[in-house]
């Protein structure tokens, strides 16, 4: 396919590079500090895709490739395709396959998910998985080439974009797994709908027990029915500041101990 | 206007009917053993019904006129409306004004929201509020005449019918205050938007605080910009069963100290 990123590439580390441990299977990955780093959102979301069926899974707007590194652990006979515009983090993505040898079952591709279908075949998937930019994109950018800035501003992939190549890329009764912002939950259960991905399944995420929600995890399914159940919130953070025993649970689910947050 | 319930009727207790106590101001309110019962539901919506311009308000389905008389309570200088569907419930709702001696404030019509138009001003009300049918009609329905079923499934009053009334009776920055079950929530957000009544804010409300909420009280404001704001979570009940203080000091605040559990 085209704009696949060589898997040639050394996985040498360049400058301001670090290689993170993902504590499970020994897996790591390489970040780097003048780009956006995962965060705890990536590790929820890849607890939350629970999928009973994922031949073939694709994250969308993939980063540093780490939902799909952590989804190759969760299912391993998975094909999974990570898909990034921004090339410098891409190749990145791609040395963190080669560093963990998964270039047969995970790929990297970098190109804008505006054109999915010079990637992916149309209703290939049986998941696809999304962490995208969170925040509408204003008009007084200083810089629209900022790394960190395209990884959470919809300057490059807006609500519309995202739904429109899930949907074309799932197959019929295909799960599409995101993670976002309560405060958007209007744009997003419209834009799913206009792409006929019913909302199926939220779950709020909370930092203390007693506040509103700053996270939210949401399944849809393609051409599913209309009826939407909520799952029990998950609560970040006790009364002392340190994660909840649900968190350490999540990340034991999601096979991680440790991870960084991100910036 | 027409169809509004007589001010001459008598607010003689009818067979099966009983007057509760709604704590405040002296209030007492008529409520039938046949009909469906107002619950905490009624008392969270007048809570969470907060304006701060309240001239003219709006209850749409206002069954046995609760909602009106709290509300004529927590705005004394409102003039309230309720329209309600079921002719034997208005006529009950109507007597229940008169037993306040509310009817210079508080109107009662009979009739079919489909029809508002009849009833009121376009563009006239600050406030449209409503307790709504929660659940989709189904198709084997035994008794589409039964009081209960009417008040609780969308036999006589869909999302569709509800947003299109609201919108239409309600002045531009208008605000709708609505309360129903999270599992519609897609398709309240869509036919709200349908009906540029854009949802502003949430507030979920669950039985226990590790649980799913399973009411939900959401603000949307005619014409409004898309942001949604999301307000921590009602708890109902302590790992006791009893009410939280949550729950008192709503009761407290929307000036009701004992209520009746809805059937």
């Amino acid at each position: 396919m085209s704009n696949k990123v060589s898997e040639h590439t050394s996985y040498q580390l360049r400058r301001d590079e670090v290689i993170d441990d993902l504590q499970r299977d020994g897996l790591k990955i390489i970040q780097n500090n003048n780009f956006f780093k995962f965060g705890i959102d990536a590790v929820l979301l890849t607890f939350f895709c629970n999928p009973k069926k994922a031949e073939h899974i694709v994250d969308l707007g993939t980063g540093s490739g780490v939902i799909a590194l952590l989804l190759s652990a969760k299912y391993r006979f998975a094909q999974i395709s990570g898909l990034e515009i921004q090339p410098a983090v891409a190749e990145m993505a791609q040395r963190s396959v080669l560093l963990n040898q998964l270039q047969s079952r995970v790929k990297i591709f970098n190109g804008d998910i505006k054109n999915w279908q010079q990637y992916f075949t149309a209703q290939s998937a049986d998941v696809v998985t999304a962490n995208p930019p969170y925040f509408k994109s204003g008009s007084g950018l200083a810089n629209p080439n900022n790394y960190k800035l395209i990884s959470r501003h919809e300057v490059a992939c807006t609500l519309d974009d995202l739904f429109s190549a899930a949907s074309g890329i799932l197959k019929p009764n295909g799960q599409f797994y995101l993670i976002h912002r309560p405060n958007r939950l209007v744009d997003i259960f419209e834009t799913a709908r206009q792409y006929r991905l019913e909302p199926k399944v939220i779950q709020l995420v909370k930092p203390r027990v007693d506040e509103a929600a700053n996270l939210v995890l949401i399944k849809c399914v393609k051409y599913g029915g209309a009826e939407l159940k909520w799952l029990p919130p998950i609560v970040v953070y006790d009364e002392n500041q340190n994660y909840t025993e649900q968190i350490y649970d999540i990340y034991n689910q999601a096979h991680l101990t440790a991870f960084s947050e991100g910036t």
